[in-house]
């Protein structure tokens, strides 16, 4: 059975995308994905400086905060039912041009903004931890684009695809060079000892929002990592903005337990931010 | 003036793309652009053998023949005037999924069919050459996707913004270890005595169409160049397949004459192909 569409705006109206749109075309925008929590979109303005940082590496020129805002309004205002959980996701595009690579610089950026499911996890993830495997795929580097939230994505779609089986959560991502970077949709942390240990994302990667989080806390870093590194680590777990911080119980044929750090910064997580506040991850 | 909607067909149909495309999430398809020569698609073949090699490697459902074949006939039949050159644009994407990058491995692919303008070369370019940069961007190296002609363009769309003095025509990339590898949107050949050589694509870049036909020829093989190589070349050209053979009369600040073996392959060229048998390029 096929979901019913979603609700989306583009430019602030139910309109058909042209189809000179250059983020079908190159894959040239941006893109955030909000978990909306009751209608609040968490990590609202994390999410935007993002987007503005991404736009301004890319030379897209990126709207003001309230557009986005009206935007929400004018989706939260549709027939949709409102869902405690739901995901805004929000794209920003080049806008149109014509055939060729070079932009055309007195073209506008487009918005697109939907309203969508929020992911269907497993309540036993949080508790339990969830299993990882290595993906085979090495991400390439480039550092023009590394931390960005772009269009470019065919790296995390191939390593995606390389498993089926649903009892595995996530799949780990090395770069050229072999140092772990990240999960295919989720930040990496590794704790050692009293350390919170993550990669950097300046040659591949994404500098995600809860990784951001994370790192504002006082015992983490950035660090590069490698598999041995990740292997030895006394817990392990995955973030992401949707789903918050996912403890790793597997790696391949290494079992971690949910140690006692993962657990507090677990309800750290939830007494910042309601919306992390589930009821296992205490 | 915005131009008039080129026309665009959608599986077949006047449609509009639905939102859950990959091919704008993720830029998750490839793409062909087609010289139409008095209606009649140039190489044809061979963009449907690199369209069908990409859809493999990507693990994408590759439409028969037949069903391009429908596609341009029914956008050659439509309102549009018949210009004696057009460009035929083939997207194929692997469809609609929800989010998240784990493909839906029951949808089917999509094909969006375009026709565009042709693009505007200055008459002067086949006879006395082209003005080429170096681009400071370096290309990723990505294995799994080298060769291909995917929709992930943001390299080259950065690359092209370096510039925009129109004087000069194109830009030449670099792998992340300094090695050429081609323009921003055609292939680099270098003569150095009796020999063609190209650089291979097995790390980035994309296995051009008339890079193929270049190639078959018997003075070419595929050599890695670095930048010595390619300022201390005879001749120089860049290739593809809307614009055949462009020589190359200034990189930077070393100045290239349209010597002899450029002058005869662009003739063996029109030979091959009237579509690319320009006035001046004898």
């Amino acid at each position: 059975m096929p979901e019913p569409a979603a609700l989306a705006l583009i430019d602030g109206q139910p309109a058909a995308l042209p189809l000179d749109d250059r983020g079908l075309a190159y894959g040239d925008g941006l893109f955030e994905t909000v978990l909306l929590f009751r209608g609040r979109p968490v990590w609202w303005d994390a999410h935007l400086e993002r987007l503005a940082r991404g736009a301004a590496a890319l030379g897209i020129a990126a709207p003001d905060r309230r557009v986005w805002q009206d935007d929400l309004a004018a989706l939260l205002a549709g027939p949709a039912p409102l869902a405690e959980r739901q995901v805004l996701k929000l794209i920003l595009t080049r806008g149109s041009s014509g055939r060729g690579y070079a932009p055309d610089r007195s073209a506008a950026a487009r918005r697109i903004v939907q309203l969508l499911p929020a992911p269907a996890d497993r309540p036993d993830w949080r508790r339990d931890g969830i299993v990882l495997r290595w993906c085979a795929l090495r991400l390439a580097e480039q550092p023009r684009l590394a931390g960005l939230k772009h269009l470019n994505r065919l790296e995390q779609v191939l390593a995606r695809a390389e498993w089926d089986d649903p009892a595995i959560a996530e799949g780990l991502l090395c770069r050229q060079d072999g140092q772990p970077v990240s999960a295919t949709a989720a930040n990496l942390f590794v704790v050692a000892g009293r350390r919170l240990l993550t990669p950097p994302v300046d040659r591949c990667g994404v500098a995600g929002v809860c990784r951001r989080f994370l790192l504002a806390q006082p015992e983490a870093s950035e660090c590069e990592l490698d598999r041995q590194a990740v292997l030895q680590a006394d817990e392990l777990f995955l973030c992401n903005s949707l789903r918050g911080i996912l403890p790793v119980a597997r790696l391949g044929e290494r079992v971690f337990s949910r140690g006692p750090f993962t657990r507090a910064l677990m309800a750290r997580l939830a007494a910042a931010e309601p919306a992390f506040a589930f009821e296992c991850a205490g």
